[in-house]
């Protein structure tokens, strides 16, 4: 298993600090949603059906006809790479690394690279994954740039997999209008964006066929039901959407200045996390850990990612921290 | 996708009857289970966690210290045939079909047969596969059995899969409390007996060699936080389980009676359904869906198999429809 985000547990044991006592920044999911609906007891009770509504209303928040609701996007990262022979892999990096590991694990030939490679030497590569906007660099690629390395994948039997985990919030950037066209996979994270983590729902959107053969894969009933009914009904809430949106990009932008104004200065990220790149890594990390703040430590190159405080409380408490670290490490 | 149970929305279609208005008999699955906890927020915010005591409440209630929640134990079926290179499987049959589809699907040389011949020739197998008690059928084979053959495929590195999925009213049966041992995989299921089949979760008892591998291929986060939260708190109600237990086998017995009365007579059962083997089986489901009443029709051999009403209604309604049936066919 890799290393992620989100492990207030093991936190706890080795800082010695109480989970309740954390203020956990160590992933990049919104740490606010708002008011969830009932859940209707049969949506425990029973086993649950396709088309019970949740795809209607993914097809409509997507704007994508052709889409599988999945265990989380992760479900879809483990599987994808069963649905293709050995091929050449190309992963533009660092991202996310489940990406990697999963097509290592089913035997692929990888290689990580750059954007810049990606353009130059796609022809050599069966399949690219890009992560857009990517994680944890926050770097972007242009719609147009993705839709013409489909189109050379695809007349080659190739795959464009994006994975738009953290697209939420700037969906006039996501490939999912586009879906379905051969070749083009788009995954698309639920949790991230509706501060739902625990909930376990992803999309994915490719043409029918693909779809067929992972739902395959998968199995059935492989999204329980009460998720569906949440997701259902908060796909179609456009107004809580649009308040959350703003919300996030709001606290994005505030991350965003609160690290420079504490000379910071991060090199990229999103409106749900921000990236610094620093030779100082492990010793901010281990720095706002003693105080309870955790946050999430990459060693190559040595980087951390700053997720969004919940509240007023929480930008109190990793501001001072920032100021206290800045005042000792001028 | 094999067919399965529970398909009211495919039901109503067919039949013009509103999905509300079915008497879902298709299904073996408790119809009523007992007052939910509330579910803390942050389960359905945060990334779930291992070991946040749901992995130390299934150990006590199953009797077994190795073990890995996974998201129904059909996610374990189409996980488990990936752990092996290409093997001699025989599966007693006829069983729970996703279990030879699985193995099948993975390359595995697959042979279904029946007990005695598992007995006579189980060294011609690497893995065998047991449903039990058995899913259509009701068929129980006994522990000392069940070990024995454990010994045998061990001996030569192969294994013995037990899917107890309906064993939760006679634990007193289970094999749980033998895991870990070489060899030994056991799969509970837990939606069926807790009535709570939306849920998603189910339980993979094995070595922890073997648990390690399975928990690479489904990755992590795969059981959602809700799911894990419910469950904690139902494995630990010993007064609940015992209710339920009494009341699910009660209700076993008076579905028995009941089709016996009707001249019915079961070909056998478990606590949470009969199963009905009879060349009218055909007409039997036809006549009974007409009436709202939805069974689970097997084409080979002609077969039904009955689940338990929820409440008197549905006993009442059910009953009068096996007596309209007696009475056409006499």
């Amino acid at each position: 298993m890799l290393e992620h985000g989100g492990r207030l547990r093991a936190a706890a044991q080795r800082y010695g600090i109480a989970e309740a006592d954390w203020l956990d920044l160590s992933t990049g999911i919104a740490p606010y949603g708002w008011a969830l609906p009932a859940i209707p007891s049969a949506a425990w009770a029973r086993l649950p059906e396709r088309e019970d509504g949740l795809e209607a209303a993914a097809r409509r928040f997507y704007g994508c006809v052709s889409l599988l609701p999945v265990a989380g996007s992760q479900a879809a990262i483990q599987a994808l790479p069963r649905l293709r022979a050995r091929s050449r892999v190309g992963v533009i990096s660092p991202c996310y690394a489940e990406h990697a590991h999963a097509w290592r694990r089913e035997g692929h030939e990888l290689e990580e690279l750059d954007s810049a490679t990606a353009e130059r030497e796609l022809d050599r590569f069966d399949v690219l994954l890009v992560v857009n906007p990517n994680n944890p660099t926050g770097q972007r690629l242009a719609p147009e740039t993705l839709m013409e390395w489909r189109a050379r994948l695809a007349e080659r039997g190739g795959w464009l997999l994006v994975d738009e985990a953290f697209m939420d919030c700037t969906p006039q950037q996501s490939l999912a209008g586009h879906c379905p066209l051969p070749g083009l996979v788009v995954l698309r994270s639920f949790g991230k964006f509706f501060g739902l983590a625990g909930i376990r729902l992803g999309f994915v959107l490719a043409d029918a066929a693909l779809l067929g053969r992972l739902e395959e894969l998968l199995g059935p009933w492989s999204v329980s039901g009460p998720a569906r009914e949440l997701a259902k009904a908060l796909l179609q809430d456009e107004a809580g959407q649009a308040r959350q949106r703003q919300a996030l990009l709001r606290d994005g932008q505030r991350l965003d200045s609160l690290l420079r104004d504490c000379g910071l200065a991060p090199a990229g990220g999103t409106a749900l996390f921000q990236r610094l790149v620093r030779d100082d890594a492990v010793a901010l990390h281990e720095f706002l850990a003693a105080r309870g703040i955790l946050t999430r430590l990459f060693a190559t190159p040595p980087s951390l990612r700053f997720g969004l405080p919940p509240d007023e409380a929480g930008w109190a408490r990793l501001g001072q921290a920032l100021i206290d670290y800045s005042k000792e490490h001028p």
